[in-house]
């Protein structure tokens, strides 16, 4: 079975914190130990662990990801989004996090991020947990 | 049990569609709900998720993580495939899809690929299904 | 249950060997095939793939990743660590490689690292492993 939720992002170019959902269903299936496996049904946008406390690191994630790769930069793609595409394939379409005594097992500072290149759009987070 | 097929890559830098062989992997395997994890048992190619539709997108996603990671950049390696190196470490060498009603569970628009960084080469891609 | 190892690093960007380590703990568990996940639960750190032979990759790697994100570059958390966070991100916080036959499965050339991007830091690697 794969658990969906939906996120909806604000900006072009923005982390959304995701952990509380993703935690949220590892719970309400009673998984007690696992892994949580999270992925995002789209290529403009991608998944993340980072820190969970200063926001300044994210904005200085994705201020730097956006000049390494910038929206304008002699793309042939058509629709004018290739930037968001490219950062997708350098953050990666999907993480595997543990589940361990019915909850997720994460560092300190840690939390699970949906980055959005191609925003604001209605995006979709898909859960599947495996016991074991 | 590991399933293996080899895929052919034919420039130094391009993005190989391997859908078509892990859905084919699922399939022929019968499983009808799970993980399906994907690997590369190499160090210069990696794979990544993403748009199945304008080849563009292929073409801007490679010539983007060229510009970033050169061919020649003052690389220590002797072998001169230091870039190549480089661009698997920054898009990994594996992906984990869901797999539902016997299926690999993909968004409209994502496709599997082999991105090779050092071909033309003879690759192996490597399936594990897990059952859940 | 997740097993769990420590690594000291030395530097403040360097790529340790982990590969003897992850191969220990898929042997005293006896699993005989399965996938074997790997996680770090920092945030300036990172896992990869790659290759185990000559050293000159692991610092070309390094150095080309300090050059596309270095570290000064007008950030914004006080902290002085941004680039490493981002480095993060782009190299990912886990990884899963298949198990068989009671042994890891890679590529002739293929180790695990964890990149460290703050150190030197005493550091956790966690490893779940799961059969089928």
């Amino acid at each position: 079975m794969v658990h969906k939720f939906k996120v909806s992002t604000s900006g072009r170019c923005e982390m959304s914190d995701i952990t509380k959902e993703v935690q949220g269903i590892v719970r309400e299936n009673g998984l007690e130990s696992g892994v949580c496996h999270v992925f995002v049904p789209h290529t403009t946008c991608a998944l993340a662990v980072n820190e969970n406390a200063d926001p300044d690191v994210k904005a200085d994630i994705q201020k730097k990801l956006c000049e390494l790769v910038p929206e304008e930069s002699g793309y042939k793609h058509a629709e004018g989004n290739s930037d968001a595409h490219i950062k997708a394939v350098l953050a990666g379409s999907s993480l595997s996090v543990f589940v361990e005594d019915g909850a997720l097992l994460l560092g300190t500072w840690q939390g699970l991020y949906l980055c959005e290149y191609d925003g604001p759009r209605a995006r979709e987070v898909w859960v599947k947990l495996l016991r074991g």
